[in-house]
């Protein structure tokens, strides 16, 4: 398997790309520094134009750190096929990656709650609007950051498209190659054991019928 | 949206939990530091018992480094659930997320071939007897990592479940709340153009017969 490579040959500058992906995940790796050694957490996120909303306990301690401008990074990967090749040195997969650089900056109380309202909206767009506001409470417990993606701060890389042929990969002419897509799909809402007798609210139809 | 909370209080310690996770998946994020500053690179991995297989380019700066001793987490999440609560501060996703800790280990001449045969064969089971054996200047070029699960130096974080309930969350009895599951699948195997008269071999069929 091939996959630095690949990485390496196909990056793209187009932004529009980049949010296409940011967009159809929910969920990055944040990486960032803390004492010489490297700290990872995945972290849910919302695009909101040229930032990226994160948000998370006041309490945790990696979350404080980036918060306090710490150099940080965050991986997002949509794996799209396995490249199946006629050797397993060309094998490899079809996946879009973007990596989106901070540092982060912590949201100051007077925009706080505008960005935690954003961050549920893009996630689930409607659903601030068939539940009750954040309480002072709640909004004290949370930090609410922003990842500006700026124009030298993110890289995307691509790989596309078929498996290098057989005499590309010094193989037979007879040995099958191709593609195995991989789909991530939303199945049908559950609903908790005491909402069973509730209609699906608007935010959730729309999600499912749209899928992810 | 409250992920951060949840991850603090679900860790898990059963390593089979964590091998499942690992084997689940195909694709994590290796973070290490370079000159202070975070670097990620999406990888393809395979478990090998209790380590985890990597590879790459010899031209890769990143994984020359890591490879050197340098310090390194990969990360491997699978996202199962959106967790619409009755309020935004409860609403979150199930997930699985597992670190495990490095450094790597670059693996000798001497055990790089069985290595990367191992990494194909764990990746599409089968599919090394399809194909030529790799060449000499393939694995020349091919540099194999490993990176031991060792057992101090993995955590892994579920959230699993329902979510809070209309009591606990403060929120009104009539708004619904459920789960959406999240599901990642493998499509029908598209043979390359050149493929298309050929047979889907065994490896392929038995790949997309199980499912991701």
């Amino acid at each position: 398997m091939d996959q630095l490579r690949r990485l390496a040959d196909q990056g793209v500058t187009d932004r529009a790309a980049l949010d296409a992906l940011l967009d159809s995940q929910w969920v990055g790796v944040l990486s960032c520094v803390v004492e010489g050694a490297p700290l990872a957490v995945p972290m849910l996120y919302a695009r909101d134009g040229d930032r990226l909303l994160l948000h998370g306990s006041t309490g945790a301690g990696a979350l404080r750190r980036v918060a306090a401008g710490a150099p940080a990074v965050l991986t997002v990967v949509a794996l799209d096929a396995l490249v199946v090749a006629p050797t397993t040195f060309e094998s490899s997969v079809n996946y879009r990656s973007a990596t989106v650089r901070g540092p982060l900056l912590a949201l100051p109380d007077d925009e706080r709650t505008a960005a935690l309202d954003l961050f549920s909206e893009v996630l689930l767009p409607g659903r601030t609007s068939e539940v009750r506001p954040a309480t002072p409470k709640e909004l004290a417990a949370t930090l609410a950051l922003a990842l500006p993606i700026r124009p030298d701060g993110w890289l995307m890389k691509v790989a596309d498209g078929w498996p290098a042929t057989p005499a590309e990969s010094g193989a037979a002419d007879d040995v099958w190659s191709g593609l195995v897509p991989v789909r991530s799909t939303l199945g049908d809402p559950v609903p908790a054991p005491w909402a069973v007798d509730l209609p699906v609210p608007p935010s959730v139809r729309r999600l499912t019928a749209g899928d992810a």
